[in-house]
């Protein structure tokens, strides 16, 4: 991960699976970060990632719950204190649910339940950590946006993408398929508005994985992902791409 | 449109704008439909709509609230008893709602209630017509998709093209575009879901339109989608089009 060079991170949904994965990763990096954020709904329970704070003072656990905007307020707030005067580089917005349902099962509940954590709690997150991403924008040198500098990383999936429909046949998860192709238009947006503040912005498929499949496993997709954010740059922002790189067709 | 021939249609948000216009160019036809279901809101306060439906026997207004199960519920019940044993053709799911905010100002409640109206009424419309449209399907002669059979339209936007991200400089209305993107979504997966009962399922951008404008500035832009409807087969399930037929990327 040569170069990914992050003096602060914020994962939401940080302590299972893919966002566990990248508190992990960020841990392992040659430069690991001063400051490791690690967001989730109820730190207490939380044993694996309690034990990997307890190691190493630069892993905070923020309490977060994405799909309430006071809490994201109070984490902002969190955030903000423990870094003092300086900014947020890397906000990843993994924090997501999936209800395995066939369309005919969807109902009002579970499709805005989802639509919530999925789509509208990256966009409040983005609207929250801003302050924090402009000054850690404003403090990097050097023109131009990279994922060093101040970022916003939407974890989509490829189940978001209209045009391949991938897996229909398997799941059908409409609520989740909505969601993620909402959140792929929010990082298009977020793309557009943020980038005027020298803040990059990317939805990024992990691949199909199963958030209780285990770290191993999920480690060459977290890998994949933390090297492709290190290459990314300004003619990226707005991208919709997979753990190799690879654009996705919306 | 000497190629849609259509028994009976249910248009949502029948009471203004593209969805009155849809109204007065069904009644317009050579051969109207022999039911037409104007859903709307608030039925007693649309003047322009009661006056067209008292002249109009075939016009029938439902009372409807897309952002209501139990409202849908008993609009299909209602439609089903006019209907007796015959099955809906055209299903029109126009009916939607927009709040001009830019994403700075976007907040929880204007994105889920957004996407109640725009995403999620047309799914659990879909599901309540279901059984009607596979009727209209199964007593429709021939093989094949096509809107004189059984069809949802879903009205989308240009706004909902994440790959455009058109006139975002005008307006950012985020929590509008993340709605329509996730209605095409929805689209696509009616369409690969509903395929096997004979219904096709298409999105449609009717042009950039104030709802306010006026019904003679209308009239171009329904006319259009009604030649487009009446011009799709089999292998335009899926598809999200503009009034004048051209493909619009997602």
């Amino acid at each position: 991960m040569a170069g990914l060079h992050v003096r602060s991170v914020l994962v939401t949904g940080a302590n299972r699976g893919i966002g566990l994965g990248f508190v992990q990763h960020f841990l392992r990096m040659p430069n690991p970060p001063q400051w490791i954020f690690a967001g989730c709904r109820d730190p207490k329970g939380q044993r694996e990632l309690q034990n990997l704070a307890s190691k190493h003072p630069n892993i905070i656990i923020i309490p977060l719950e994405v799909s309430d905007p006071a809490s994201i307020k109070a984490a902002a707030a969190k955030v903000g204190e423990h870094l003092g005067g300086s900014g947020l580089n890397l906000l990843i917005n993994n924090a997501g649910i999936l209800k395995a349902k066939s369309l005919d099962n969807e109902v009002l509940q579970d499709m805005t339940e989802t639509y919530t954590t999925n789509t509208v709690g990256p966009m409040l997150m983005g609207q929250a950590f801003l302050p924090l991403l402009k000054k850690a924008a404003q403090g990097s040198p050097g023109s131009g946006l990279s994922c060093s500098k101040a970022a916003i990383v939407n974890i989509s999936s490829i189940g978001g993408s209209i045009a391949s429909a991938f897996g229909w046949e398997l799941m059908q998860v409409t609520s989740y398929r909505c969601s993620k192709a909402a959140l792929n238009m929010l990082s298009k947006c977020q793309s557009l508005a943020y980038k005027e503040h020298g803040i990059l912005c990317v939805a990024l498929h992990p691949g199909w994985v199963q958030t209780d499949m285990g770290i191993p496993c999920l480690a060459p997709l977290v890998q994949g992902m933390l090297k492709v954010l290190s290459s990314l740059s300004e003619k990226d922002t707005g991208a919709y791409l997979d753990w190799e790189g690879n654009v996705i067709p919306w």
